[in-house]
């Protein structure tokens, strides 16, 4: 039988990041393909420690219906820290809590968008995130990054060619996939280009906590007096993402309609994640537990940046990220195709910078390398084995760009 | 500043039920209002010490990412126990995990509806749904019920005014609000008709297992041979709501598009809730737990009949319900000045007929009444206050039909 298929997700293909997941359960492949907390970043013992609590403490909370806004207690303890922290959350603002980030994206999408509306991306940007939005019948305009984050001419030549463009996304810090920051004044020239063109922007700062190198830069949302930022964050890396516990802070004036979306998706986020995040927030040394993960991070960039230096042949070139998971590389040569004989010759799964466009067919030079899934001997391992493939290529002169 | 909303969004209202569950944190409310499960219902004991097993022996499993598709080991034991139990997964068919029942319905409506399609479901039906539909754009055709069941000669007249509708939604077994079952020669007669006409059905069953009177009777999905039957189910009902774990079986051949789409909400539903409930089905014994369900429902489904019985006036009526969690009544007076004034003059919350309608302007004389959440002196309470209430006014005479 022929199912009906919505136009809007009729063209949606899976994402290449979750299909690559798949090799994962193998153990004979070694995956730079996911952007998974390292198994020592999770805080088994803390976890075990805070659900017995919960359970113990306050089992009908943690096990019954709440509201769909989120878990009271969690959204004020949120509250102060992004206030007090990072000067997130202004008195126009309210927050919400979703499940995992990716559902910020998706309620901000539905509510925002009609199928054929326009919304600006960085170029290359997060799989994830443009799948939403092309599960909605939205359209991406996509403007290529630079060295200290998006171009800022191209940008304004987007929102010149798209006056209803609804919304600008942007990842400021670490950049997924290109591991990218953007720079305070690039912060300021997208925060003054979306007033002046009437657009919105939703920022996504999933990594900002995991910064292991350079100075701190405050938000764009945090520049934010006029209503005009949405912000999604999540608990993913800093704690589990196996909790999907995340969150969106939105003008008040809007979060109406997030709530009602909220409660049409999953009527709310499961309260044992929520639980379990209100009691780490309020009981832990939170800053204590970002430092060791930073540390963690810290050391598997540098580990795999040097095996690179050692093994990847003088035509790929990298940049050093400053945090977050990933390393982006230019490999001078079809990403796609060396990311597919990776896969077959050497059992390396990367994903190759294709996945990223808003245009799925175009031909990259580029590949994401995961650094914090695995172990410090897989990391060395594989980059051995890319670097074996990629000198073979060179030599052989099989893939010319 | 004024915010687009799409259209889809703009419409759409909070569900009055999430918005009645505020009066729920006010102690010196009762609420009939909820869909909650008993708090007695609620496995405390058993919810301990099965996450205390899987944050011990598996820890990295329940904090990491996982698959779109749902934890694996859960899909499993879910599959053999539809399968052994209610013939329900067939050879066409594949299982996703979704954050809840809700989450079927919306991933479901995403994957198969255009704005503007239309869906044709029972009249009255659960808001929860209608909103979901409603939140992509759908239409609505709203078929009357009946004591056993829908009306299948307004079925088959909304199915030839239709030719296109892209679904047929029922909740055969305890219908949420009505409390009515679907007779067996309806249930063949809506999947004749939907195969007959070209459409599919969905078939949500969130109260299936809690039937504490007559006979169990085969769900629509047992009886599917085409592949055009897909089917909700939830642990909302039969372990805890909060941890936010249900799914949707459907065609394989369709199931692609849905893992997109919930790889575009939320990734995958969360770990916490998704052990626990494998553990629930592979270590307990489900049976048995049931059963404890089934009698605490019964008893209070008859404690809230036998009140109704001693205080409201013979002007009310209503019918017994064989499983879930709900009452439904006709006030013979409009349902939702009753409602109002129930929450004003008694602090009584119970949700007026008109929240499930298909056009929510329309005046309807029922009510829904649940049974589940109050404690006994509650309902007892509560319902004397309503009985004051009604006989308040059929002796005003202020609310005439």
């Amino acid at each position: 039988m022929d199912y009906p298929v919505s136009a809007k997700m009729r063209s949606l293909k899976p994402s290449a990041i979750r299909e690559i997941f798949r090799y994962a359960a193998d153990p004979s492949y070694i995956s730079l393909a996911a952007g998974s907390p390292a198994p020592e970043a999770l805080p088994v013992k803390l976890a075990q420690r805070l659900m017995a609590q919960v359970l113990e403490e306050m089992p009908m909370t943690a096990l019954q219906y709440n509201m769909s806004e989120g878990y009271a207690p969690l959204r004020q303890a949120l509250r102060d820290y992004l206030s007090s922290r990072h000067n997130i959350i202004k008195a126009f603002d309210d927050l919400i809590i979703t499940s995992g980030a990716q559902h910020a994206m998706d309620l901000t999408a539905k509510v925002l968008c009609d199928e054929g509306d326009t919304v600006i991306c960085e170029e290359p940007s997060f799989i994830g995130s443009l799948n939403t939005f092309r599960s909605y019948g939205i359209k991406l305009a996509g403007v290529p990054m630079e060295s200290d984050g998006i171009d800022i001419i191209r940008l304004e030549e987007k929102l010149y060619a798209n006056p209803h463009a609804k919304f600008i996304y942007v990842i400021p810090n670490f950049q997924n996939p290109t591991g990218i920051t953007m720079s305070l004044e690039k912060r300021k020239a997208v925060y003054a280009l979306a007033k002046k063109y009437g657009t919105l922007i939703l920022e996504d700062n999933p990594y900002g906590d995991l910064r292991f190198a350079g100075e701190a830069l405050p938000s764009i949302k945090s520049m934010d007096e006029d209503g005009i930022v949405f912000y999604a964050g999540t608990f993913s890396k800093i704690l589990s993402p196996g909790i999907r516990v995340g969150y969106l802070i939105a003008p008040e004036a809007i979060m109406g309609k997030i709530i009602v979306a909220k409660q049409c998706t999953d009527v709310h986020t499961n309260m044992l994640g929520q639980s379990l995040c209100h009691r780490f927030m309020t009981q832990c040394d939170v800053d204590a537990h970002i430092s060791s993960l930073k540390s963690i991070y810290a050391h598997k960039c540098s580990l795999m940046l040097s095996e690179m230096e050692k093994h990847f042949p003088r035509t790929v070139t990298w940049a050093k990220p400053e945090g977050g998971l990933f390393i982006w590389a230019d490999m001078g040569m079809d990403g796609a195709e060396i990311a597919a004989r990776l896969v077959a010759e050497k059992r390396v799964c990367i994903v190759p910078g294709s996945a990223f466009s808003t245009d799925e067919n175009t031909n990259t030079t580029t590949a994401r390398f995961n650094f914090s899934t695995p172990p410090d001997d897989k990391i060395i391992t594989a980059i051995g084995l890319a670097g074996e493939l990629l000198r073979e290529i060179v030599r052989e002169g099989t893939i010319h760009n």
